[in-house]
């Protein structure tokens, strides 16, 4: 039945300005374009363009993660009780949005759900013959953002992919660690936008083996470093370096305070006052033994509770001097904060290294090559997380041996879906727009013509194109009317279509279909060159390479435009 | 790639007892068969199975309103601002969850999104070119519900698709709103469960014309009426009746205090003490002249702001007197407030009913038919809105006669998708469990054979199968190993999977189809006898009809066992 009433598109594009496509940052642009719309700072509606990006995402992330990984795909609730995140000692997270019901209950809205995942598996899985298993879901979290920013980059409320796998020995779980990262790779590969990953810091997720996956660009927010040598990437939380010479710096030295886990010792941490501490690298210096929780106290608090501690006299407490390798005795160190002490109790390391990497130190890791600093954005994370969860949440099982509290051993992955869209938006956008990777763009491909409204020839291509089932919902062509096929073609660009097929009255019977879109796959000849040897004459075919400000172009028999528009694709 | 480590599903059914699915109710048994899991009174978790309906529910939703309604599709924040809801008089609504940022600001967790949608449209619709159009989303709705029960069917945290309309002139609106509905009936034919569609009342939602859409069930908790002369169904706050016999009844009379919307009068409806006021129709019957703020005051607090009211001696008071039709003067009439008046100041309406109609008694609409009450689930509602928010939002648009100050008409449509499920789970329930209608069943069929693990036969039927790409991804094969084929057959037929295929080693190499699927369709001939009659010699298929407490079975060589589930599929 045809409908008797016509609905229009009230989100189509308003013209844009060369001059305003090319100035606004990255997230104003997305909102100019009708991707999203901000309705407070980190809040966004997802307008029907961003939609359809978010459903290709999420698409591709049940592709690899339900069909070939075989996990499990579910969707938890958003409100989780209060009792279940005490348990874990995390409902005191400030950034938690928290809310009660009329009788007084208390929930959050789930920023990350280990525990409620936990608690749900408690209920199946009992013996080691339900493992390994991993589920997963892409639903909303919530963050209490003190400073949202970056658009759709850090936001309170956005779209996340985060699973949980479940396995019976470490071992197991290393293993279901590594093929969900190996099903990371294929998802990130499908996306083409390059990335890189990075060995991660567990941090307070418990475990100790964990990854991280970021896109590279120069406004991230993350540093990245890699080996030029063992080639081995590395975030700033996990990053070794040594100095290119050591003890070779002698300007003003900066401490930190820490104390032992027995509050037995006063820990001095001594580096250079233009670096930062590298708090993963100076716990390792003291091998662990650190009160972790006193990290972002300030000196003189840590001072306090050193103090407070022992009745005895201070005299007799142990302190502890930590080095960095980049001092030496001549560097201008603080005043030592203890006035009577006895030089027998104190302790002294040296030449290690304990403050964050800056680009060309030397590899810590391998001692051999030297490190390359890259700015970048962090778009997925994984973590073995041990037995934490499990220990905390009471989740045992039966193994082989009939032993049956035995715990389950862990581990997480998540991956910004929202964060991704922010991401990919900022790495590839130029002074024309927006370039989506044809796997996640909105649309594949816009229908431009001179004409408005219904148009003869604009129908016969998009009968053609529609014989393909992968281009047919994915041909835009909602154009406001009362612009000229100019700022049609601009807004198609701007958006960031890959394919723009131009109709003009008097090229016709051939059309014109310029490349927006990027060649992601770079190594060796691109599929289409092939195509064309083949077909030029058949198709009508010509070529016009990328020059100066215009863009590559096609032009071609209206007739075979389906098959120029996927060999076309093939590569973008 | 294949992965290196095989992934177990840990939701596999655990065997249920006949006695168990006979006798649980149903929320517990779509929680003991892994379709969801209670987290707390009100809050669910999806799991595998129920999150698949609601992907399936999801797609039959973007079918008719995206793909041939031409409905934008969206995605709002779930967080909005306080602000929006203090200009529509909505904030101070108890069922709303509320929450504070750690600056303060107040959010409520959105139950429903006429407040955001009318704000985002203000940048988008400033002409009437724009119009008409739909937005609409399928999302998380929350609602602080006191007592929630029948467990999806009311809940805490539910998946509801809400659209919203948007026309340049009421007559256009109505348009919207008919092709909508349109879009509803064949939304709700492809679930194929009987549904009824009912004229409802507005409430507080502003304008003036509303339908509901209603599931068929005695354990409904709504009550719909239809005319058995003129067609029309209504629910219970609009239906219209008249008694049989007016004023035969002489019993208690009981009385709902109202005053006139300038407060000046006293309305006193009296109506059988055995029967329930319709508030609707009491309104209708004194033109609409109430205080409807006060509707669900008590009497005596009524009465308290009536005498508050005036200074004047309330002996000059006016009163209007309104008896139901059913009720005669020598009735037994309860106290009169007012101990001095003025019989003067007395009017009386007589003839009207207001109370909520029974089973039974005459139509009020066309007073020829009698009322047949029905118990039901409601599951959907549509609304014409009025400019009720574009008002207090100030949605405006430049109309053709460059009148640039004109309001924008609204309509708002809801479906409850997890509602749905709920509802259909009860509806369809039988002894052995649930029956899915095949567009929405989890899986359109099982392969339960006698071994367990990888058999060569299973392989075969599963290969022949997924030839159909409909088919391929909807073939449920994952049950506990430990369970025998006879637990399994069983285990199939509870989670209400249409068809389950059976492979024996007798029986090889054919296979038994067990019909569990219910046919909706029952008007004609059923597609599969026809198929069954051109190829029965060919698939060597055999048919077994429903007997006592035997399914109907089909037996057919496994290599036509696609073609036979295809032809069943079509009436299921």
């Amino acid at each position: 039945m045809k409908p008797i009433i016509q609905l229009r598109n009230p989100f189509q594009q308003k013209f844009l300005s060369k001059q305003a496509i090319a100035t606004l940052s990255t997230p104003e642009l997305l909102q100019r374009l009708n991707f999203v719309q901000k309705t407070q700072s980190g809040l966004f509606h997802y307008l029907p363009l961003s939609l359809r990006i978010l459903n290709k995402i999420t698409g591709i992330l049940d592709t690899h993660l339900q069909k070939n990984l075989k996990a499990q795909k579910l969707s938890l609730s958003t409100l989780s009780s209060k009792s279940l995140w005490s348990r874990t000692e995390r409902w005191s997270n400030t950034e938690l949005f928290k809310l009660k019901d009329s009788k007084s209950a208390e929930f959050c809205l789930v920023a990350t759900c280990e525990e409620d995942v936990t608690e749900l598996m408690r209920g199946h899985i009992d013996s080691y013959k339900n493992m390994p298993c991993v589920v997963y879901q892409t639903s909303r979290k919530y963050r209490d953002e003190r400073r949202p920013r970056g658009g759709l980059l850090r936001g309170k409320e956005f779209l996340m992919m985060d699973a949980y796998s479940f396995a019976s020995t470490a071992e197991e779980s290393l293993q279901v660690f590594n093929e969900t990262n190996r099903a990371y790779d294929l998802i990130f590969k499908e996306l083409k936008v390059p990335y890189v990953k990075a060995w991660a810091d567990n941090g307070d997720m418990g475990g100790d083996i964990s990854k991280e996956y970021h896109l590279v660009h120069e406004s991230g927010e993350d540093t990245i470093f890699s080996c030029s040598h063992c080639k081995n990437v590395f975030n700033e939380e996990m990053a070794e370096s040594s100095p290119l010479e050591e003890g070779a710096m002698s300007g003003d030295v900066n401490v930190k305070y820490a104390l032992t886990a027995d509050h037995s010792t006063l820990i001095c941490f001594y580096f250079p006052a233009d670096r930062q501490i590298n708090w993963n690298n100076a716990v390792k210096a003291v091998d662990g033994d650190v009160d972790k929780k006193l990290r972002d106290y300030s000196n003189a608090r840590v001072l306090e509770i050193f103090q407070e501690r022992s009745n005895e006299d201070i005299m007799f407490s142990k302190v502890l001097r930590v080095m960095d390798c980049r001092i030496n005795s001549r560097s201008n160190f603080p005043d030592f904060p203890l006035k009577n002490y006895l030089k027998n109790n104190f302790g002294q390391l040296e030449g290690l290294s304990i403050v964050n990497a800056v680009d060309g130190e030397k590899c810590g890791s391998c001692e051999e090559g030297a490190l390359t600093a890259t700015r970048s954005i962090e778009v997925g994370h994984t973590f073995v997380l041990g037995t934490k969860y499990s220990e905390l949440m009471n989740l045992k099982f039966k193994d082989k041996d009939n032993q049956s509290d035995k715990l389950v051993e862990m581990g997480c992955y998540g991956i910004g879906v929202t964060r991704i869209i922010g991401a990919i938006a900022e790495v590839t956008r130029d002074e024309q727009g927006i370039r989506w990777p044809s796997p996640i763009s909105p649309y594949l491909l816009s229908v431009c013509s001179v004409e408005n409204g219904t148009d003869e020839r604009v129908l016969k291509v998009v009968e053609n194109l529609s014989q393909s089932k992968s281009l047919r919902d994915d041909i835009m062509q909602d154009f406001s009317n009362s612009s000229g096929l100019g700022s049609k073609i601009q807004t198609s660009h701007a958006l960031g279509i890959p394919l723009c097929i131009i109709i003009g009255s008097k090229s016709w019977p051939r059309v014109e279909i310029e490349v927006r879109g990027k060649r992601w796959c770079e190594d060796g000849e691109p599929a289409w060159i092939q195509e064309h040897e083949r077909n030029k004459s058949k198709f009508d075919w010509d070529h016009i390479p990328q020059r100066d400000d215009h863009l590559e172009k096609h032009i071609v028999s209206h007739m075979y435009v389906k098959e120029v528009v996927e060999a076309l694709l093939k590569d973008i």
